[in-house]
């Protein structure tokens, strides 16, 4: 494919070209919306869309759909919770789920949702608390006024969730207070083999013809949550083909605003490596699949995560990759330059930034595999080992002062970390041994067998022995002794014979020096440069920009188009007609019975998927498609492979957003899986004529 | 560590400086060897050199160190034919292996050792025939002369090998002239775990303790060779620090001459790519091994040539990604196309060389993933899809005039390709199994499941139904069944309902029309102006330069020296004791039974591996490290890994030769082993003295 993107923002022009941006809430671009598409939101239509629109605390987006906290978001935004709920004889992913009355829908054990319920610019506040300092210095007293802010913000509410978000690199500060809900019930979930249809092989691809929805709902005090005033209406008559689309939603991270040095160490260091680390880890577990079917069963999420994981990263280092694309990037870098060594105030202020964080990514190249192996998971990789350290270090750091603490014990995000602590997610012992073995043969091999933490950690054992040993030993999978452990504080941890506790406390002090190093000398001087570089791009080229994606609400608007590919016309909406034809049988092309018996009374025309150019990025999954009416006329689970380039720029004419249509998600519950209760709540009155019974002959 | 690469040849002095170089015998620089060393060279040496090492035809380098045909080699170089003698029974791999008598060596399924008996220049003839052409014509037309050339050197005899090496780009070309040796039989390996020691994770690293070597046997008329002419005899001494070492084997392949565009092709798309795919193999093949003791036997060649594999390209992608070295290369490249422009006529011949070849680069990185996929065998990666090619191919090839058929048919390789496709080495289903499962999926997904070639190979099975029923089906892991295809041509293979033979009559027409496009348009295109950059350097720098390893038999000079690394000085030569002191009892760094009974008895200063300064690259294991007096001192069989960016360019200040010290082969050979028939003929005269026993209570 040709790539030819657009970088309006970096090489100059004030406002973003075509359809590109991700959009803050408070700071839209309504006026150019309807000079192009002649519709112009209001801010009460932002905040109505803002409310009706959800993030997952896990990593996705979602929005209401009824007046009864019905949610809307992907099967695979869900499928941790429909693994964890699912047993070797209820597999809820293998055959879906239907809850035929409100008392079957079941509590997911970890899935925490957030509405973000207002936005308060604080960037003021913490330039003032700042001024003048550098080094450790500004990230200790950043990192203190952050904690302080959202700890007032949240005033020891646990239903409150406070962030502060780092707009522009840092340009901008807001702070985000969301109303937080963990009571979340699973109310239905087709198949797998439809909400995956076309598996690895077809994801970030179009034409699609995937069903990747799920419903859940919200509970509040043991009762289905009021959201009357804040959910999204179905629209009648679905997404067509150039119509104005809007998304709402939660995108993970682009890095549009990174400098050279920092797209360079991507392409050349941190892109290729981890795709080689996932890439193994990839090959282990399909491998690790065929060990039996409940093998599969405990690692098919897992296995997702780490495909979906590997072909966005491959997307965005073949966008790195790509000359034309990096030669811009230089072009508008150098343009920046130009202009603020122009100017002698400018360039007393900015103009030594670009050097200082290509000072900074050098160190970080040396420091990379201690910081990925001893710190961040690469080596020590299971969830027992995580739920160790967490364990470990809250006894050590919540007695400390608020602002003293490691970023992830702030008081603001204790009730999410406990959340995810004490989660009775099942834990499979032989895929915790597997992941560990992985990890720790991995950190040995990039380490050194040599290295002093590997001896720590090893001593005379090897991976598998040590995996073996750590993970039969632990009670950690035991919620209660979690809690024991977490309720004891450091008297309970250090008197702890557990295995994985002993461990973690062992390569603790080592850990904890190398992301102090990296926080302190590398992190800060990049933050701080970051800051500077944005405030330069506002003074050069004005305000009117969106900041990169942050995992914080976002809109984007655009419109459902197609697109060339390889020199064919690819048309913007499939047919549910379309999916019956990709159907071989053999996984994961092979529908399930449920779609195989209903497929003579579907309609064949109905829309199954569609593109548009709205521009997201992964954490936009689950977010709602609406038109100008604030109607859901589909559901975006993915991007296409054009898309993921979108990490560093937007190419409106092939970067695509991929979304169910509404249509197929109303004819699937009618016909397919007679979700009576769900279609009555997303289109109240549709279901009184009975819905068609499934031709058991068909 | 830091890199700090001197490219002096590329940089505009004439000769190489420091001990760079793999020099062709025909080209040694023996007055700079004794301007440096003292000691030079004469042809005659060199001569006997040459006759004394060999090629094995697998991809290893040898020597003769008897007058009765015995030949050194690495274990690593010889695993192939140890485990294919090994059975579920008898694990040679595991065990170790030595013939107590003659009538005890065992035949090696496929192993082929080629020796060196001359070198003929035949750029001129090369170049008259193919005066003025380009594109398809002159690869055509280059093909042809130059099958003739070998075909009439071989002159019909099937224990002559000749071959057209392509030197210096294409900037000469010389006829070599090998005697083949097929009867190669096993004489002695160690066991597994002290030929590996370290395993994966000190592959490549120093200090260093491994007994890399195997001694095998080649025969003639069912009789030992006579070598009493052309053997290297043992020092008696071996290797000290400070020694002038010479290292004479067959690099591989190295790439110093490329060009800008290619070297970037590499960097950003051919090494990431490949890491890419192989890491996950690797991921598929560790947990195979999990399957069961004998999955483990049957798959441990096929992971070690993984790992190698995978190790050795990380370290070429880290020598280009590091931005000094890359910049030397720019700044050479750019010093000659700028002495080339200065000069009208050189301009006129050379000058746009360059930029062709950045054209066919583009071309290629559009073909890249058919030609893997289809022709290359990333998708159809199993032996027996392999030997079903051949068959098929063979059928419609050697009817054809020599000149006219796909290279790897013409007569003079026959009898290599007839060797391997006979080979009895034993096939094992479950191993091809898993291959082709993992080649089908990954071709489904690099491809797109809409790749008409796809849809063509998998229809409507999945990747493992397919390679499920093509591998139980096929007759062909029998050779009997081979061989009637082979000698019954297109009507029997026409004929066969074999499945393997069916997939690969369905694929041929698309995969020779990949490689069709990829030979003429592409390959043709970098050929012919790589020439004329090779000229443009001989015309610019003069001819004292050699040229870019291609696996024929080189000599590169050095000496027993030490490194700095991460600040620290590392010693050049490792003690046995270090053996004993890294054993931790668990794989990899478990020590055999053999040696730790034997531990007490063994002198531990006995130098174990040592480093040089000499240059070589993969495909030199094996080669016999002599000294200037032709004696064997030690065995070469890895690099460290600062050496791997050796492909790009060679850097004396760390780039290291690991061999392992000639001491080590005699202290455990009669110490541990008692392997007397073998030392008897290494150091005539020294086992008089029985061997003195391994303490059964040590």
């Amino acid at each position: 494919m040709k790539r030819l993107f657009v970088i309006a923002t970096l090489l100059g022009a004030a406002p973003a070209l075509a359809d590109e941006g991700m959009w803050t809430y408070n700071n839209f671009p309504a006026a150019k919306v309807k000079e192009k598409y002649g519709f112009e939101p209001t801010q009460e239509w932002l905040d109505k869309v803002r409310l009706s629109s959800v993030r997952l605390a896990g990593g996705c987006s979602a929005s209401f759909v009824s007046p009864d906290g019905l949610v809307m978001t992907n099967h695979h935004c869900a499928r941790g919770c429909i693994e964890q709920l699912s047993t070797a004889k209820k597999d809820y992913i293998a055959n879906g789920f239907y809850a035929k009355t409100q008392a079957e829908e079941k509590q997911c054990p970890a899935m925490e949702i957030n509405q973000l319920e207002s936005i308060t610019d604080v960037t003021d506040t913490l330039g003032k608390a700042t001024q003048g300092m550098s080094g450790k210095q500004y990230a200790d007293t950043l990192k203190a006024k952050m904690s302080e802010l959202e700890q007032a913000c949240s005033a020891g509410d646990a239903k409150v969730r406070c962030d502060v978000v780092t707009l522009y690199q840092g340009g901008k500060y807001n702070l985000y207070k969301y109303r937080r809900f963990q009571d979340v019930r699973l109310v239905m979930a087709p198949e797998h083999a439809i909400a995956f249809f076309g598996g690895d092989p077809d994801n970030f691809e179009f034409p699609r013809y995937d069903l990747d929805v799920s419903f859940v709902r919200v509970y509040q005090d043991g009762k289905p949550a009021n959201t009357k005033d804040t959910y999204f209406k179905w629209s009648e008559h679905g997404a067509k083909e150039g119509e104005l689309t809007f998304v709402s939603g939660n995108p993970g991270r682009t890095s549009r605003g990174l400098s050279i040095s920092e797209l360079e160490f991507q392409r050349d260091v941190v892109l290729p490596k981890t795709l080689i680390y996932l890439s193994e880890m990839r090959g282990m577990v399909t491998e690790f699949q065929r060990r039996g079917p409940e093998q599969k069963r405990i690692s098919n999420n897992m296995l997702f995560g780490v495909e979906n994981a590997i072909k966005a990263m491959k997307g965005r280092h073949e966008a790195l990759v790509d000359k034309n694309f990096f030669a811009q990037k230089v072009a508008a870098e150098q343009e920046l330059r130009k202009k603020v060594d122009a100017n002698p105030e400018m360039k007393k202020k900015y103009g030594a930034a670009w050097d200082e964080i290509a000072k900074a990514e050098e160190q970080l190249a040396h420091v990379r595999k201690e910081l990925g192996y001893m710190e961040q998971g690469q080596g020590l990789s299971a969830t027992t080992f995580q739920i160790a350290r967490t364990l470990v270090r809250a006894a050590e750091e919540l007695p400390k002062e608020n602002g003293q603490r490691l970023r992830e014990f702030n008081q603001a995000g204790l009730p999410a970390l406990k959340a995810q602590l004490f989660s009775p997610a099942p834990i499979y012992p032989e895929l915790e041994i597997a992941r560990l073995t992985f990890g720790l043969t991995k950190m040995r091999e990039e380490l050194g067998a040599d290295h002093p933490f590997v001896k720590k950690v090893l001593g005379k054992d090897s991976p598998a022995t040590l995996a073996t040993r750590v993970v039969k030993g632990t009670k950690l999978i035991d919620v209660k002794a979690r809690q024991a452990l977490f309720d004891g504080g450091k008297a309970a941890v250090d008197a702890s014979k557990d295995p994985m506790i002993a461990l973690a406390k062992l390569v603790d002090p080592d850990a904890r020096a190398v992301r102090k190093n990296v926080e302190e000398n590398i992190e800060a001087v990049v933050r701080k440069n970051s800051e500077l570089i944005a405030k330069a791009k506002f003074e050069v080229y004005g305000t009117n920009q969106y900041p990169d994606a942050t995992f914080s609400p976002r809109v984007s608007y655009g419109s459902v188009k197609g697109y060339m590919e390889d020199g064919k016309q690819v048309a913007p909406i499939t047919q549910m007609a379309g999916t019956f034809e990709r159907h071989t049988g053999e996984d994961p092309f092979a529908l399930p019975k449920s779609w195989l018996k209903a497929q003579n009374i579907l309609d064949g025309k109905t829309g199954m998927n569609f593109v548009t150019t709205n521009d997201i990025i992964g954490g936009n999954s689950g977010s709602p498609m609406i038109n100008k009416d604030g109607e859901i006329v589909g559901l975006v689970f993915d991007g296409n492979i054009q898309s993921l380039g979108g990490e560093y720029g937007f190419d409106e004419s092939v970067n695509r957003t991929v979304a169910v249509h509404s249509d197929a998600i109303i004819e699937a519950l009618q016909k397919i899986y007679g979700a009576t209760r769900v279609l009555e709540e997303l289109r109240p009155g549709s279901t009184k004529v009975p819905p068609v019974k499934a031709n058991p002959a068909g």
